[in-house]
């Protein structure tokens, strides 16, 4: 019997392993810097306990591009795979505080963070409001979060002058996705966002900060050639675009048993995606004044969220998001023929934009 | 006619250049990092503006300390300015998350930021609660301020290893910062909070963040012995603590128009303060049951925050904390009798800790 390896299982391997090794990383500065930041009251243990859970589980999506961009370059160490894990605490910074600003009482399956440290309060039995004092608590610890992740970055034991040519890029990176954040809480709040707007969004959120962002911070941070980062950013932009696409496909249409979230997840918060600005603008007269009556209803039951699904998928804004996410991985694909990246830097990113774009969690 | 200037008119001279240099440096690097890092939608417009109002105006006391932490060592440089003026904005982000948090209306007298996007939130006639936007704009704010200040030091110019031997001081101090702010919170919602935690959680906010971590911070910076760090760390929990209890003080008994704050302000968010919890150990029976009777209503009337305030001040709650202050400031005073300081920094340094002490606003 001949055993023969594909490269998309070297690919696949690659990636399991990376992850592992990130999530061994993360957990082990998480602690130690729980016993030297937090101190032993029970609102600090609280805290501590609530972070170690809260970084551990996640999809490591950040910290693979981040060393699938070093990797583009040379083997990464030890000291690439803590820069990369940092990627993932900064990531934690905004899902702890998107949560609250979403007011999303889930987290991947479980409850969120402002929901455990409110139930905290409850059983203190402490007086005020629970939950503003677990969306409170929830904010600061995305504030921990933000400021472990940039000294876990710095304290990584990546070469000096390189990590000092990165940090720009990291700075402009942070400030873009707070600033992002905001952008999206003004599209949900108007009452026609315009698709241009919802996608640069997008663009800003994934792109910037989950595909591109991290690929060319790794890539730099192991010393790449302008060419090679040049190629990874004209697939970090399409193929960033890619995983958020699938993602409003996966807030709509996801299997809440894969995604751990409720199903129609960002219709219940109201959210302008992609896929629900495209379905307003596709609909016909029909479809609109529907859409409109459900609009107008202040609170969605069950039977109302099927109803909004079977509208948008009528208007065959799914399937047109479909066509966009396989568009933009080929452009991705595209992108990679450069002879300024090994083969097996190529198989690697073939396989992650393939996850990307092709998900169902 | 002889002209003498005294040591204490010298220090206020070299106190209002630092302001001033500080207040300029900041701005100059907030109009920047807006220019760089925000775009041009009107959302991050009114951010620009919001943070641009934000960081003007303040006491100013953090970036004091850090420069007459230099002082100790050596004339102040512009890059030391810089790094000084990076702790304001530090500040920044905790001032905005606190009144969010606190739910504060009012900061130096003009509406909080919160309530300034809430504003913008009903002009700009988006859908949604406006007073949740405006939380979740300010809290953003507020990240942005948090990486801006650690961009601001890292860049400030200050020699790269001194820095290196700085940072994790640095890191140390926004952790105690967010930790502090939750200790707080349970604090204010313990029905009895233990003297011990609330002097605890006033020393890790004030005496780390306000006056020590400040005055480590900029001794380090400048290169300063161990015998200089040592002398002002022993000035700087005392100084700082001074610092927390004279606030408290104002919280409760401050004029609006010199505190920017509405009277009893801590009463009415119900702050767990040094006074207020002394008040209560203090209180006779009658007192107390007053004080129930009081903490029992949903709303204070102005009529109800008098009464408070008198019941305080009949305790001898107040007198009890003036006592302390001038205790502590009398400590201070101690610390900085030690060779090791030269003799204009140690002027300088008493005129900060009476600034900190016998302030009101």
């Amino acid at each position: 019997m001949t055993v023969t390896t594909s490269p998309d299982d070297d690919a696949a391997g690659w990636r399991a392993r990376a992850r592992s090794d990130v999530a061994n990383v993360v957990r082990e500065f998480v602690a130690a810097r729980s016993r030297d930041h937090l101190g032993p009251a029970p609102e600090t243990r609280v805290l501590a306990d609530v972070l170690r859970r809260f970084v551990e589980g996640g999809k490591y999506v950040r910290s693979a591009f981040a060393l699938a961009g070093w990797a583009c370059v040379a083997t990464p160490t030890a000291s690439a795979v803590r820069a990369a894990g940092s990627l993932e605490l900064l990531h934690c910074f905004a899902l702890l505080q998107d949560d609250v600003m979403d007011q999303s009482p889930l987290r991947r399956g479980r409850p969120a963070a402002h929901v455990l440290f409110a139930q905290w309060h409850h059983e203190q039995h402490l007086s005020g409001s629970a939950a503003r004092f677990g969306e409170s608590a929830a904010v600061l610890a995305g504030d921990l979060c933000l400021v472990w992740a940039e000294q876990m970055l710095r304290q990584s034991g990546v070469d000096g002058a390189a990590l000092a040519r990165a940090l720009p890029r990291y700075d402009r990176m942070r400030s873009t996705l707070a600033v992002g954040q905001l952008r999206d809480l003004v599209n949900d709040a108007r009452r026609q966002p315009a698709l241009r707007d919802v996608r640069a969004v997008a663009r800003a959120k994934s792109g910037d900060y989950t595909v591109r962002g991290p690929l060319e911070l790794g890539a730099e941070l192991a010393g790449a050639s302008a060419a090679v980062i040049g190629a990874l950013g004209r697939y970090g932009v399409v193929v960033g675009e890619a995983f958020q696409l699938r993602d409003d496909l996966l807030g709509m249409f996801g299997a809440p048993d894969r995604t751990g979230k409720p199903v129609g997840e960002d219709l219940l918060a109201r959210k302008a995606t992609t896929v629900m600005v495209l379905a307003r603008e596709r609909a016909d007269s029909a479809q609109r004044q529907e859409l409109a009556e459900l609009d107008r209803l202040p609170r969605l039951e069950r039977s109302d969220v099927d109803e909004y699904l079977a509208i948008v998928a009528a208007t065959g804004a799914r399937e047109q998001v479909e066509g966009l996410i396989e568009q933009r991985l080929r452009e991705g694909m595209a992108a990679l023929s450069t002879s300024a990246l090994p083969v097996d830097a190529r198989h690697r990113l073939t396989h992650l934009a393939d996850l990307c774009g092709n998900r169902d969690q």
